[in-house]
């Protein structure tokens, strides 16, 4: 069955500015997902900010196994509770893509507990990306450096954790480098982090980026069944302790009740 | 100067618990604060739920070093925008230790972006916590193992990210295992999440355990200036370039603006 | 195609002591790759410490997808030749499972570059392994838990190097926990070590623990095409810079020439 | 006390190389060492390849807290039985920094037990160092940045396992990028690779390197008392076992032997 993945865009300068709607006529969001749609091994659909609940309803979600998120200027209009919701959902093993200035979604900077920030220059600049990770999927089929003849530059440094693996580092013409492709585990689910593609340039037809995307859906996609409660905290009462031993003192809860949270 | 250190407590138990007034009868805090200042290095005061912003004043946090975070029946008590500058405070070089229950705290889980759930039984039963990091600094002075005669457990899985380093193990009487010492970095903070600490329990009476919090306030404490502005995204104009070149295309910002959040 | 999979016995005890020619009559090897072919994605062979290049030579690790590595009594026996080999076959992208004693194999020494050492006894003792990474692809149809009746003991602190994810812990009857499950990347390959297996007990019969490798081979599985040098340094000449710049200064080396090694 | 600090130097290009002679008239060890010194906390010797037992010997590396790495012409004649007493240095506590072109020296890659190699050019490039992990105590005092106006190039892919932090990414003014500075654990002993310093130039005497270098010099320097015997794997007897049980099934070992390895 092909990885069932979802482009969420927030679709909003390609109707307020004339260069993007250029770019991308149909939205951002709709060439990612036709980028996607060329893998056979990958079934790609959209959503948008616009629609109900942003077009993520917990029952889609339960259906994804992958998400790809694009925001910029619309973080804040976002909903708490569809963030948590998607929150939830990786936890419980959906892989997640997040793209460039999605670095300050609220669903990022949710799952990474840091300020996430960077510097930034929007100057059509030339960047180049090197792989720092030899034959990781995520790089399969690339050379060992691509460049992007005009792109938006995030600078280090740049507020997140430690990943799990660096994948690509950007060099950028005006001085600055950045670490543009990061791996995370949150619960069950895979995150990846991807710089380029800021809206005024035509990044997501790049022919490499679209391989990134490619390869990273297949990274991020966990074919094991989702985990029915990611967050659930079970009480082992001591009479099904696996090893039996004597109870000692004072207990706060009674056998089996709900802890605190 | 000594590590100016804060030991906040949710002070909640110790009025509603007999048994827990026993072990901590000026409250659990106050126990951890007077072993911490057995160390002449180390300047311990207390905060507590029930004081004016839970004792935690901007004020405050700004000359804090290291903030110790204990919690348990009352996390949703706390005041989020609290629970923000604790975050940014991190953020901006304050170490910070989590203790036992404050695995459910909002502090710890926005900080981890992850469920932070593991499974748990309150019976008393014995605990040995194993050093898995040879001469880790928290681990500083301790055997390679110790007990503690009566503890709940936590058991894995634990819903944390990968951490950095784990330097405790602990082995439960009852069959289950838990890593019970983790450090991360989230923006210029050191974070230490450490097990035990049930309140029926003296645990934090052990001079085991005192002593690895001592240890953990040292590896915390960072001694550069704080970070005056964690979450700052500056805009580097294209003519304050490092490396001159030619700008391209249309731009969403004119120079010198601020960036979408 | 199947992934082509290679399980290298050291198969000294199978002949020397009777109780593990007992449990394994054909062999640990044997048993191994019996248990993986069982699996249609994979198609496991066997080779021995006694084979000529002990059963490894340059062709043979060159169409080998994952290497599984079990030794104990006879690590000093095991060329250097071999073992460098095996590293280079790693670092262009073989997979590698090593398995219990494996952790002082020459080859686990060399890609750890640690001390590799743990305490240990060899009584019979019940170990309960705890999955710490939920829905870890390792892990894959897998319980919380799962219990070995018993086994040799392996204790903390392990020597090895802080891994790229945890994903078993063991609980040992007799008092101690393990990081039993962990996971490395060397070069392009990605390295599994997995603790249970000591050869007088009949662990590689359990059905978990031949889940575990069956799910680790597909985890280790790298589908791209090995690396052709993976150690060269090659020297990128001024005149191929991508960016042009005016040279500067003295050189050691005249262009094109070696570097150093 | 002060930091026990020994700058290893290769000292070869220093009498063949007019060019390198010049920079560093009294050997770049010795430059290295006096800049060390300069600061209070550390107390620098000097040792070279000339040297018997390359200045090393046992007596030696047990008063050494934090060891400074710098070949690059005669990695091949460093005697491999120096490199693994300096190894077990490492794993017993001691620091070690290892600096530019020791990227290929033998106890680099034996601590990594991964290829090393990079891309590189000599052309007196200009390089620029980005600090990534803000306020880390190893970039304790620098800029966000800083320039080295001619350096030997270095590219990625950077055949290094992933490090526990990433401190510096270099930009290059011919087009690559670097992970410059990184760090690592290996046994109880801090690790850190620090690109910068090719012997045509004068690195060495640039104020910020010299500052990196003390900075890193007191982050290795673990105070604990080194391990004793930092490779032993002890065997627990059955009857020391800390949780009694009843043995099972036959031994290959008497009780308290010696195990393989």
């Amino acid at each position: 069955m092909a990885i069932r993945t979802v482009v969420w865009g927030e679709n909003v300068h390609e109707h307020k500015n004339r260069r993007v709607a250029e770019v991308y006529p149909q939205g951002m969001h709709r060439t990612i997902a036709d980028a996607l749609n060329a893998d056979p091994a990958i079934e790609a659909t959209t959503a948008t900010l616009q629609e109900p609940e942003h077009g993520l309803p917990a029952e889609r979600l339960a259906r994804t196994d992958v998400l790809l998120w694009w925001g910029h200027a619309a973080h804040a209009e976002v909903k708490d509770e569809v963030v948590e919701r998607v929150a939830e959902a990786v936890w419980s093993g959906m892989g997640l893509l997040v793209l460039h200035s999605g670095h300050f979604a609220k669903i990022f900077k949710r799952l990474m507990g840091a300020p996430c920030n960077l510097t930034w220059r929007e100057a059509g600049e030339r960047e180049r990306l090197w792989v720092t990770s030899r034959n990781h999927p995520i790089a399969a089929g690339l050379p060992d450096h691509f460049e992007l003849p005009h792109e938006e530059m995030y600078g280090e440094p740049f507020g997140v954790p430690e990943p799990l693996e660096t994948v690509f580092v950007s060099w950028f013409q005006g001085g600055e480098v950045f670490r543009s492709g990061l791996t995370y585990k949150r619960g069950a689910g895979s995150v990846f982090y991807f710089r380029p593609g800021h809206e005024t340039y035509p990044t997501y037809h790049d022919a490499n980026v679209q391989l990134v995307l490619k390869n990273a859906v297949k990274w991020a996609h966990n074919p094991a069944a989702r985990l029915s409660d990611p967050t659930k905290a079970p009480n082992v009462p001591h009479d099904k302790a696996l090893e039996p031993f004597e109870k000692w003192g004072a207990t706060l809860h009674e056998a089996g009740e709900e802890g605190f949270r």
